[in-house]
């Protein structure tokens, strides 16, 4: 076991506090990693809120976990004391059941990086951590030429576009829309984008426009404009709707072609009604996407390691952490906090 | 101008009476049909009763036409005087838009066979009548070994259900759900067999088991026991929704594997709520079908014809027909109810 530092909720809806726990010695297949920038994502709050399902506590939170390999189990190949490397969302799985499946972010056995219990029943602590201790199979490679903290968002906003922008086939000829510019919006945009896609953004007002253009989008659509949805009707072959606001899905799918798909990466609290005359009348698709798999995820870095994609980020202090959640709730960050763990170190 | 007896509702809500109107002479690239047996579609009663958008009256309906070639115009090359032919839901398109999807039946520009007007802006009257002039485009061949009568259903109900099943792949070593054995329901279950899907009929109880089974079902469930949904959590590849009625979509969401499909071929009066974590956990799409083309019908009542397939029918006279819409409404039908025309012309 070694000592770490970190931040916890001890508590479900608990402000953040340091807290010292243990790490599980490196088993052969571990890779220990000192973490260096963790991002800050929105579920990280519903979480330590205990508002989706009854949490672990102290809960560690943070999944867009990026560091530099400080030792290595026996049998570890792909990994050396040095390399940058890269923590998502799950640190385990079981791979059991539908084997045919190359996508185990969707089989029941996943382990999350925090909130969740191991094989051995401890529970897991993520990111917000001076180190961790994660199996050589879900630990990814950053590439050298991004810079790190820019680079940790791609571990899950990176990851949550990018699975559905490959799965429903984004690229030259392909039209696609991404409701709402925030954390996972904005990499959509990025990401989309370097894919040879054509990019609208569809956002409430006029106020990100300079920005969507910016990153790379090449159309801008305000949704306060009714005259939004008869201008763009039937116009794209994939809208990733990144909003958890309940807006109208069925005036969305309007907008989407015959046989053309919209995607929820984002999770309104509660259900919302669907016309099913909105997807009969095209063969249309509502279909969900939920990050990706490890091998997506390596595709995924790899692929930002050659266009030079990192995430707008804000660094912070991680004593500053229960404010920066306050500003995530309100939006207020454009388009993603990264923890310097440097200042839990020092 | 021809004088063509048919049945028809002379205004929204009206029982239908028989009613006399003019069809136009041929063109050079018509096909003039003697109509031997209409099926019943349950969209027949939602229209002459004004449900579904503002109507024309007087209104012929009937779109699941069968019948024998009499005259065909001067530039008709793929049909003779004689031929068994049918006609289903539209007899025109645009095919202006979006040519590169083969699926005119999601384009604008369709002509409905009945309760819709025609590119000279006359009111196009359906198959409850004794003979129709259509575009021979629009006009399907019928296998000779198929019995007209049983053939009739295929024209909307074998199409609407061979469509998706044929798109979303299922065939062998697929598993396929229908919800519903209705009019819909029992097509889906005879095409699925046929194409080597492993088939199960999900039904409100367990009174059409014995049927269900005869048609080619593998498995049979009642969804109003709700271990069903436990025993079949994550089982099916495609699931296709006959139902019209407002169930819970979520529920069989469930029960949908990763990266599979429910599709919905019925059209519930309101919008129906939809968990977006039931799409998200699993990579599921909920999806929308709409009758099919005319080259998805041709190859249906092909492959009909290889397999010996036709819809159970119970035949009417068309004297029956008010009767037999009450019938339809109280699901009183094994399965689809289907006018002899003869009984018109007589």
């Amino acid at each position: 076991m070694s000592t770490a530092k970190g931040y916890a909720a001890l508590a479900p809806k608990a402000p953040l506090q340091a807290f010292s726990f243990e790490r599980r010695e490196p088993n052969d297949d571990d890779v220990v990693i000192d973490i260096q920038f963790c991002g800050v994502c929105h579920s990280d709050i519903h979480q330590v809120r205990d508002e989706w399902f009854p949490g672990i506590y102290p809960q560690v939170p943070g999944h867009e976990i990026v560091g530099v390999v400080t030792k290595v189990g026996a049998k570890v190949s792909k990994f050396k004391e040095g390399d940058r490397v890269g923590v998502g969302c799950f640190v385990d799985s079981c791979r059991h059941c539908q084997r045919d499946v190359d996508a185990e972010q969707y089989l029941p056995g996943l382990t999350q990086t925090y909130n969740d219990r191991d094989a051995d029943g401890q529970p897991t602590y993520g990111g917000y951590s001076d180190h961790i201790v994660v199996k050589e199979g879900y630990v990814l490679s950053v590439p050298d030429n991004l810079p790190l903290d820019g680079a940790a968002p791609l571990l899950c906003a990176g990851i949550t576009l990018w699975s559905p922008l490959k799965h429903w086939n984004a690229g030259p000829g392909k039209k696609v829309a991404i409701i709402g510019l925030g954390g996972l919006g904005h990499m959509g945009v990025k990401l989309a984008h370097a894919l040879g896609a054509e990019v609208t953004v569809l956002s409430q007002s006029m106020a990100k426009k300079d920005d969507a253009l910016r990153l790379g989008a090449d159309h801008y659509y305000p949704t306060n404009d009714p005259k939004t949805f008869e201008a763009l009707a039937g116009s794209f072959d994939l809208i990733i709707n990144t909003v958890s606001a309940p807006i109208d899905w069925n005036a969305y799918l309007g907008l989407v072609k015959v046989d053309g798909t919209m995607v929820l990466v984002g999770v309104p609290d509660n259900p919302v009604p669907v016309s099913a005359f909105a997807l009969i009348a095209g063969r249309k698709s509502l279909a969900g996407s939920m990050i990706g798999s490890i091998k997506e995820t390596q595709e995924m870095l790899d692929f930002c390691g050659e266009h030079n994609i990192v995430s707008d980020i804000e660094v912070i202090d991680i004593k500053d952490i229960n404010a920066a959640y306050e500003r995530v709730i309100k939006s207020d960050v454009r388009y993603r906090f990264v923890i310097d763990m440097a200042t839990l170190k020092g």
